[in-house]
């Protein structure tokens, strides 16, 4: 016999209930997750209803944004949102936090030290809203059904886990129970229906296809052939590559090797997943994809419909601390730049003319986890030299990387001797990171700019663990 | 590149060296989960290594204890153990309860409101010890692989969740990634290899087959006609039965009148799950099964191949608070009783002559969220009555029960006039309580020794929310 209270209905028929519901107050931290990337249209329409609502001084957590939270630089001018937290910025955003609009530095954190730092306490949120796919009324969350369907929710998972309050907001409702929840009812407070939470195929955003370009194909072969000359090409390897047009031809370059040796058998592929991963473990070259997060449609869809494509919470992923993280037990992993310099350090955060243009998202986790770390670069970019004296920013620190893969040829760490004996004995060309950075410099048709490293700080990069490893400063 | 640190290791090579990489002091509390049941073998060997440690008034939180559990009235007796919390007791550590063995009051909470503790922070478990059917040497744990498979891991879910440090002991190792983790590496400390979890075929034990006596299934035939009459028969339902002969019978009974009414489509079954259960997804009568336990092998193997069969927490399950349970959605569910008493109260906790025989499990958790609760039951058993004036504990209130169906009659809870009447428009034969008290005295060839309401306290029987719903006292 059921009491009466516990008929009580978690459904808001707005999100301006919902963010009632969350019992919100000025200076409360909020979060978002970016498995929508472009196409996410609920963190714009959940701070248009804390704009609505009245209030101030929010902090915000995404797990990313990019070019279509261009609305949330109006609601940092008008004072609704006072700081950011978060592993990824692309677009407006960015400028605007580059203009000084931002009241607090925004803190770049990389994806496994914001999942450490919400599981850790540090980072406490006060309502995450999730972006839902599909969900019930009892909040039970999908990824995989849906019109929006994006696949995995390794952000989201995080967050609902440690989050006071939990909003659903979904643009499919199911009856209860839904299927293949990836987030539990027992996470969730609130459930909202809406027209859209979004457009799915902006989930391509931001990620690209395999090279084609000759010098591009010869990198990524050069990067495997560095990793299957090392004593980390083992049986059951775990591999990762970015989603970079050259780590994409990595992963092709990769399984045609394995292919080719027969009997190469991987362990697991992690991170963001997209086909031509898919394409590995189908070729059953692996045995298991660990997922936080779907890079493509393909990808969703193989999480979908093949058990070994698992999901994996950011957490699982990434987070340091003495329970390890998937991304701790990888073989290798295959980077991309914008710029590394003599101490390996490499910047994703800042292009050459000193833009926001990203951020470590687990650039750094796996660098750090992962027991051969490659970067793969062209010498130069739209000009500009790629190998330089310094970094306009660390991103990761260089003594995290194993290798700088160029067209120019190879530069190992010093930190890895072993590597670079193996490497000359297998016939790859070897220059130090000095004559990398003379022949990028000699390349390149325009100057860097200045490096700014004064004035006001606007953002700071962190590292896995939260320590600060580089301050960036307004531009005039 | 990787740290040296993040080479450290998870595997410990004994049970000793996992207690004492568990950091556990005097006092601490443990906790172990019971999918298993009678085959489970590892409380026993880590509480031998607790002892061997020297270590003194452990608490434990087990989810439940069965007669294997035998050499756990040493570790009381000795001092190992000074007190239990559990949702269930069966077999030689009741016996040691009711003899005033253990320091403390023995506590006999609910599934739900176990995990609700735990969840809360009111009760805090040092170490969780998970047994785990195979796990590989980071703690990914699979409940559907090795030799010992027992299927979903919803009790030790929440442990591993919340316990300050969780070990797996696993006696099926497997590469990295172990796939279908139940839990995953990111909640796991300690890793131990064992010879032997247990014994699957254990966990058998404490279920039966579905009931044979023609007056068994003449009441399950009615528990199911009174559902069937009720408001609560509507698409989509949701429904649970026990694990006893006439509840397993009650399922089956289900089956074939939703077989018989075309269209009448159920939405999902949840609790411990059986054979009988499968065959009711699998005959397309239901749309999912929601499994915290595995109740049989048939259950066993159908979570491993199907995904309409999934797996959810404890917490899920059956916790109560604000963000609801998978038993506040169910519109029915079908109980057993060792006794029930005019107000309706259930006793599943203590056998007539005293002896304690297990305790709630879902009991009051599934009664309270139910729309619809029944309580099946013979008059008699073992010439003891079964309906009574006065239970001799109450494990289940009587205001969330509806109805008790035996085979002279239905008896409705007074608070559910609505359910009277559509029951006896369907024809059914109905009794007052009392009247079916009578009956069963009548019925009866012993007579119920009198209650012990007096002396040591010796075990407190909890409600759904963690307050005392009666006590148990010392036998003579």
């Amino acid at each position: 016999m059921k009491a009466p209270r516990e008929h009580a209905r978690k459904v808001a028929r707005s999100l301006d209930e919902a963010v009632e519901r969350a019992g919100l107050r000025d200076g409360a931290t909020i979060s978002f997750h970016h498995h929508l990337r472009n196409g996410d249209g609920v963190l714009n329409a959940v701070l248009d209803a804390c704009a609505r609502a009245g209030l101030r001084g929010l902090r915000l957590a995404p797990s990313a944004l990019f070019p279509v939270h261009e609305p949330l630089t109006r609601q940092i001018r008008e004072g609704t949102v006072s700081a950011i937290e978060t592993a990824f910025v692309s677009g407006p955003v960015g400028e605007a936090v580059m203009a000084g609009m931002l009241a607090e530095p925004l803190r770049l954190t990389t994806h496994g030290g914001r999942a450490a730092a919400i599981r850790d306490g540090a980072l406490r949120i006060d309502a995450a809203f999730v972006a839902a796919p599909a969900a019930d009324p009892l909040g039970n969350i999908s990824g995989t059904l849906g019109p929006n369907a994006c696949g995995t929710l390794g952000y989201a998972m995080v967050d609902a886990r440690h989050a006071a309050h939990v909003v659903a907001v979904a643009d499919q409702m199911l009856p209860y129970p839904c299927q293949s929840a990836a987030i539990g009812e027992e996470d969730v407070d609130t459930v909202c229906a809406v027209a859209a939470i979004g457009d799915a195929a902006g989930i391509l955003s931001g990620t690209t296809h395999p090279a084609t370009d000759p010098a591009d194909l010869a990198i990524a072969e050069n990067a495997i052939a560095l990793f299957a000359c090392s004593e980390h090409w083992r049986a059951r390897f775990g591999f990762q590559t970015g989603a970079g047009a050259i780590s994409l031809a990595a992963a092709d370059a990769l399984g045609r090797r394995m292919a080719a040796e027969k009997g190469a058998m991987g362990g697991f592929l992690s991170g963001g997943i997209t086909g031509a991963h898919v394409r590995l473990l189908e070729a059953g070259l692996f045995e298991a994809i660990l997922d936080v997060q779907c890079f493509d449609l393909e990808a969703v869809r193989s999480h979908a419909r093949n058990r070994a494509h698992r999901a994996i919470s950011a957490s699982a992923y990434a987070a340091p601390g003495p329970r390890g993280a998937v991304v701790d037990q990888l073989d290798a992993v295959i980077l991309g730049a914008a710029e590394v310099d003599l101490d390996f350090n490499v910047n994703v955060t800042l292009a050459a003319d000193g833009r926001i243009i990203g951020g470590s998202g687990g650039h750094a986790d796996t660098a750090s986890g992962s027991a051969l770390a490659i970067v793969t670069t062209r010498l130069t970019a739209r000009g500009f030299p790629k190998i330089v004296r310094r970094v306009g920013c660390i991103t990761t620190p260089g003594a995290s990387i194993d290798a700088v893969v160029t067209e120019a040829g190879i530069a190992i760490n010093p930190g890895r001797p072993d590597l670079y004996d193996r490497a000359r004995a297998a016939g790859l060309t070897l220059l130090s990171i000095e004559e990398l950075e003379a022949k990028s410099r000699g390349s390149a048709t325009r100057a860097l700019p200045p490096a700014k490293r004064e004035g006001p700080v606007v953002a700071i990069s962190q590292s896995r663990d939260g320590a600060i490893l580089d301050t960036i400063h307004a531009r005039r």
